[in-house]
């Protein structure tokens, strides 16, 4: 058993909060961290974030690894080490849209054991570490509870950016997409966790770097959830990813996904 | 010049908000109101958001007309009519992303002159009626201004969802979407108070009734911006609608969408 990250995770979260908020909806601050022209934002939110949480992180659990998005892998080989993405979702971030967060996961020995992801323009924080999952927002706490969905026509369905599927999995995503009642894009890791919270059942993903997926494993499968990598493995690689709040959309997906 | 609705707005929004929150986030009050299997949820907090405002409209201005999303129209010949969406963004609404909106637009002699745009989960708002433009927020109240952006290269787009275009359009729509910065999908009214707020340069979209645009319309026009149908006229009556921040990238978008 894990001793209980909770409380120095919601002061990871705090942190992080403070030190991204005078960036949101600032105009003039995203620079451009893609080759060749293609764009691909990265604001000073995001490192002041990463940076306000690696300091604690180093005051706190010197021992502990870190791998961040901004400023990479700092002790990995370590027994825990914390997987951070400051700002998940930096395009909805720089156009001001609020379902960007803040995703803070933690590993033992390679294993997602507590994720949390923090909201900090609404306030609201989604966690889990196995033993408990909750949402925290301005109605107040309750349980994270995933919703049963026992079909892809019952289902809705999130996914990023459908063009950022490659051309096959683009075609696997599409086949799935025309089965489901409902599909939103644009959500990123927000999307995780309305699957958790039980307003939606799938999100399908793929490209996805281990910073983007690590925090939201342990707050799907505390909710009652499932996500996988598109061929069955644990999603803490990144790569292709599926979510879903019901084992059996899950196989549905699944199988529309690895149709041949 | 108009009275001050302001005020009234004010408490529209919130008696609106009051009736709409016990059904964000509650599984179970969808129905369907679309023929043919499609899927066109409606809410029991639309119903509900709706008969709050038309009650509150009918006892303080009972000379005033009313066109509403859920309950059609009143008195629609009045000098005065309200312009009602109770939730724009029903699909956001049903999958727990807070970007819906209660839209109340104001006409008078069919030329509209006040909109509010209210988010009821994050109590945000966002308010033209051509002498001033204002949000407020959980960060507090200032001016809403569009920014400034010359070209497409430089823009942010949003549309709600590229496959709600008909054939032509979407070809249309797809290539300003080829020649922008960056594009995000599903946000609805909330768009359009990114474009007024200057976190956004251009919103473009097709099939909407006047319910969806009347209220954004003194919004965006307030904080400097522009919006119009696609071939110039009014947006009043909604169909195809273009808004953007600067005059130099509507009218830039407004080439690509009408090139023959």
């Amino acid at each position: 058993m894990n001793p209980d990250f909770l409380p120095f995770m919601q002061e990871l979260a705090h942190a992080a909060g403070q030190a991204i908020a005078p960036y949101f909806r600032t105009d003039g601050i995203t620079d451009n961290k893609a080759a060749g022209g293609a764009f691909d934002p990265v604001t000073e939110g995001d490192r002041a974030g990463e940076a306000a949480m690696r300091s604690l992180i180093a005051d706190a659990h010197p021992e502990h690894g870190i791998i961040g998005e901004e400023y990479g892998i700092s002790n990995g080989d370590a027994d825990y080490v914390w997987v951070l993405d400051p700002i998940d979702g930096t395009r909805s971030f720089i156009s001001g849209i609020p379902t960007w967060g803040t995703l803070i996961g933690l590993t033992h020995k390679g294993i997602p054991v507590a994720g949390m992801m923090a909201q900090g323009f609404t306030n609201e924080r989604f966690f889990g570490d196995g033993n408990t999952a909750f949402y925290r927002g301005p109605g107040g706490t309750r349980p994270l509870q995933a919703r049963a969905c026992a079909s892809l026509a019952e289902a809705t369905l999130f996914t990023t950016d459908p063009r950022l599927f490659q051309e096959t999995e683009r075609e696997r995503y599409l086949a799935v997409e025309s089965t489901v009642r409902l599909t939103r894009y644009s959500a990123d890791c927000y999307a995780y966790c309305m699957v958790a919270a039980g307003h939606a059942d799938l999100v399908i993903e793929s490209g996805l770097k281990p910073h983007d997926i690590v925090a939201l494993i342990p707050i799907i499968e505390s909710a009652g959830g499932i996500i996988t990598s598109w061929d069955g493995r644990p999603a803490t690689q990144g790569g292709t990813v599926v979510a879903a709040g019901d084992r059996r959309v899950h196989e549905a997906a699944m199988r529309v996904l690895n149709a041949t």
